[in-house]
C-alpha cells in the first residue's frame, strides 16, 4: 500500500509524537509507508519546521547508519510564559488556602488539561537531560510525574507512605519531615530502581523539601543518581530549605491562612537553565 | 501569515489528538491559518480517512452553525486484539504472583506506553458514552485513570483510604471488602464532585468487586450517577461478584499460589458493547 504525502505527514506527526524520545529510523518509516527514504526526509524536514513554529518541540536528527529521528517535546520561552501566568491565576483563589499554608489543588491535579500543561512544561525543562525515571510519592504527584514522563518517555516509580501486598517485597526508610519535624516513612517496592539510573523527582508541592529530601535518601539506598528535582509549586516562607537544586513553575508568596489570603508568582523556572525552543 | 496545506495538516493533526471530544468550529481553524474553510474542510477530510484507516480514531462532525469536528480516539477490534494480548503477555510470568493471588503490576502501571494503550483500550470502550468524570482509587489505579481521562478529556477524581489535610473538607463511608471481608473506610473531598454527573469508575484491579462497589455507594453520596466501570485486571477465583455490568481488559484464571502459577486471558472486553472503528 502507497501513502500520499498528506496521509503520510497525518500519521508521521501522530506517530512521532506518540513516541518522544525515541529513535526512529529513515528506514522505519520508508517500510512503514512504502515510500523513498528521500522523500520521507522530506516530509520530517516540514514536519521539523512546522513543530518548532507551533511551539510543539522539536526533531533530533542522529546521523549514521544507526541514526534516525527523535521527537523532542519542548516548549519556547513565551509559550511558557503564558503556561505559567495561567496556572498562577489558577492557583491564586482565596478558597484555595487549607491549615497549615497548604493549597487546594485538587481539582487542577485531576484535570488533564492542567496536568499535561505541567507535564509539558517540566519535561521541557528536563528535555536535555539523561533520564531513566521519574520517582514521585503518592498521592498527588502521580498525575504530573505521569504527564511528564509521557513527554520523556520514561517510566515512573511510586514512593508509598505504607506498605501494601501488591508491592511485593520493599525498601522503606525514616525520614523527617521539614515542616513538622516530625519522623515519617517511605516505602518502595524493591524490584523498583536498578543501580545507576539517573532519576527525575517530581512533586506537586514541596515547603521545607523534607519530603524530596527523604526521596534523595532513597535513591542512595538504591545506588541510583538524581537526575534533577522538579515541582509544581513551592512555598517562599520555608525557614531553611532542605534541597538547593529544583526547578519550580509558580510559588507561593505572602501566605496568610489568618486573613486567608495568598499571592502565586512564577517560580524559578525562568532562572533555571531551560532548553527553550 | 498564511499556512501551507502540509503545516496544516501537521499542526491540525496535532491539536485535534491534543483536544479529544472538545467541539472545535471550523471558523476556529480558519482564523488559526488564515485560510478558507473550504480547504480546512477538505484538510478535515484527508485527516478523518487517514485516522481512521491507521486505527487513531475518528472526526465526529456536528453540523450546524454552532457545529464543527470532535476528535473521537478509537481502536479498531484487530489493534484491540493485539493490544489485549500483548498485555496478556506482559502479566503471565510467574514471578508475579503475590500472596492472596494479587499480581505485581506496579512497573507495568509505572511504564507511560503500557499505560497509554490500557487508557486508550478503556476510553475507547466509553467513548460514545455520556462521561463527566472518572472516578478511581489511590494508588494504582491513578495513572490509568489519568491516561484514560486524557482521551475522553474528562478530569478525575481520587478516592482515598485515608483523610489529609490537603483535600479540605470530605465524606467519608465505610464498605465492606469483597475478599477479606474487612470494614474499610473511603474519602472523597466535598468538592470534587457536582450532584448528578456521570461517573465512569476506572480501577487497575477487581477481585469480588468490594472497593468498586464501595466506589459505587460513594457515588451515591454525591448524587452522582454510574456511567460505566472499566477495570484493568479481573481475577477470576471470585466466589461471589458484586458489580454486575463491568469492562475488562484481561482476566486471571487458575491462580495457583502455592505452585507459582497464573493464566492471563482477555477479559470480557470482546463480548461488551465496545463502539470499534
Amino acid at each position: 500500500m502507497k501513502f500520499r504525502r498528506s496521509e503520510r505527514l497525518i500519521d508521521m506527526t501522530h506517530f512521532l509524537v506518540e513516541h518522544p524520545h525515541e529513535l526512529l529510523s529513515l528506514t522505519f518509516f520508508s517500510e512503514r509507508y512504502g515510500s523513498a527514504k528521500s522523500s520521507i526526509s522530506e516530509d520530517l524536514g516540514i514536519i521539523k519546521e512546522t513543530f518548532e513554529q507551533r511551539g510543539i518541540g522539536t526533531l533530533q536528527t542522529v546521523p549514521g547508519a544507526a541514526g534516525g529521528v527523535k521527537f523532542i517535546s519542548k516548549v519556547d520561552r513565551e509559550s511558557a510564559k503564558h503556561m505559567i501566568s495561567d496556572l498562577c491565576s489558577l492557583m491564586e483563589s482565596s478558597d484555595r488556602l487549607l491549615p497549615g499554608g497548604y493549597l487546594y489543588m485538587t481539582d487542577l491535579l485531576g484535570d488533564p488539561k492542567v496536568v499535561n500543561k505541567v507535564g509539558k512544561l517540566l519535561a521541557s525543562a528536563f528535555a536535555e537531560k539523561e533520564i531513566d525515571l521519574i520517582m514521585t510519592v503518592a498521592t498527588k504527584g502521580i498525575p504530573i510525574a505521569h504527564a511528564a514522563a509521557n513527554y520523556l518517555n520514561v517510566p515512573v516509580v511510586i514512593v508509598r507512605r505504607d506498605s501494601r501486598v501488591t508491592e511485593g517485597s520493599t525498601v522503606s526508610i525514616n525520614y523527617v519531615s521539614g515542616s513538622s519535624k516530625r519522623i515519617q516513612t517511605m516505602v518502595l517496592s524493591k524490584r523498583s530502581i536498578k543501580q545507576g539510573s539517573k532519576v527525575l523527582i517530581i512533586d506537586d508541592f514541596m515547603k521545607a523539601g523534607g519530603t524530596v529530601n527523604g526521596m534523595i535518601s532513597l535513591l542512595e539506598e538504591f545506588n541510583a543518581q538524581l537526575a534533577g528535582i522538579g515541582v509544581l509549586v513551592e512555598s517562599e516562607n520555608a525557614e531553611e530549605r532542605l534541597v538547593d537544586e529544583y526547578v519550580s513553575l509558580v510559588k507561593l508568596k505572602d501566605v496568610d491562612v489568618k486573613g486567608k489570603s495568598v499571592k502565586v508568582v512564577e517560580g524559578n523556572y525562568f532562572s533555571s537553565e531551560i532548553p527553550f525552543l
